[in-house]
């Protein structure tokens, strides 16, 4: 027992098998193909006709957020045993040195990721479609991923709190990890969520408008 | 141990006092001060200009999910030792003959519960004046409400079933509670998500296209 970089060290991991890449190469994959991903977006999203700066904007961070979801969250909910793959591509034995009850396993953690992975992330990529298209459902469509996230990270940090707040490997790892890497997940879903309910909300004045005309 | 009519029998509720009243009163109880606030609801909503029947009816439910969320489920979030009192209006000590993630106070149990009481009753009252009073976000709340209800029943039901989904004193408690008594927070919001979601993209249509005009 202990054998794992994670807290507390009295966590059983039978069949532990250590992280063969370092913390910089894992963030580097992670951050350099998001970049990419980004970039792609906001290149491709040029050629459609008609879509605002801020639309291209949403359009890679759904495209982002949706993969993340599915690409790293997904892997790690269907992979009980993940910590005892060779294979690197489990990005959550880095990131449960911010957060242990990914490594153990925690109930509502893996209720949460998988929602996060199976609803939200395809959702999140019809949302950059969505946008793409001009669909009349784009913005109620943000507006529930978003709603979704928020709920996530409400979920997750009460849990978190609830189950004694103390599954960080050091306070680096807390901040860094646990609170830093999950706040964009709180901030820009409250940007979006508000952006889209008050666009609804004037489409719907309009539409009373003219009803009562 | 053992002293209680939940299961497991193994659960331990140091100081826990016998429910008082039969499953007749308390349910009784419930049932009938829900139906004198629907009767009222209704009653009172027909004085309101301009209200289909099928605003009325949503009113009465969003009376009716507010104040359970408020009044029942909110005493329960506050009172961890809720079993311990002689206070009558727990429900939950009854409920969780069908749950005992109740009466152990589970972590995810208690923070869904918590998210309901505090953020999703209140916001379903605002629902009732939204509609009475014709907002332009009442479809946009209604929406939001119903997700956030339809996302705590995932975490719910997804967090019973990893933590071994046997938390019930017999089948009965299973399918009038835990099933029966929540099927109609799955059932309802999924109605009224459906029909928001379809009048938004009706008035986001309609405003795209006098904008294009």
């Amino acid at each position: 027992m202990g054998a794992h970089p994670y807290v507390p060290a009295s966590l059983d991991l039978p069949g532990y098998v250590p992280l063969r890449l370092t913390q910089l190469e894992i963030l580097g994959a992670y951050l350099g193909t998001s970049l990419f991903v980004l970039v792609a977006v906001w290149l491709l999203s040029g050629r459609c006709r008609r879509l605002s700066g801020t639309d291209r904007l949403l359009m890679c961070w759904w495209a982002f957020t949706g993969l993340t979801h599915i690409l790293i969250e997904g892997p790690f909910v269907f992979t009980p045993d993940f910590f005892t793959k060779t294979n690197p591509n489990f990005f959550e034995k880095e990131y449960s040195k911010g957060d242990s009850r990914y490594v153990a396993r925690d109930t509502a953690t893996v209720t949460v990721e998988g929602i996060t992975a199976v609803l939200k992330g395809p959702a999140s990529l019809l949302a950059v479609y969505a946008i793409a298209s001009r669909k009349s459902y784009s913005h109620i469509l943000q507006f529930a991923v978003c709603l979704g996230q928020l709920y996530g990270c409400i979920v997750y940090f009460t849990t978190a709190y609830l189950d004694g707040f103390n599954f960080w490997a050091s306070p680096f790892y807390f901040w860094a990890y646990f609170i830093g890497a999950n706040s964009s997940w709180v901030v820009i879903p409250l940007l979006i969520a508000t952006r889209s309910w008050k666009r609804i909300c004037a489409a719907i004045h309009q539409s009373e408008k003219i009803k009562t005309k």
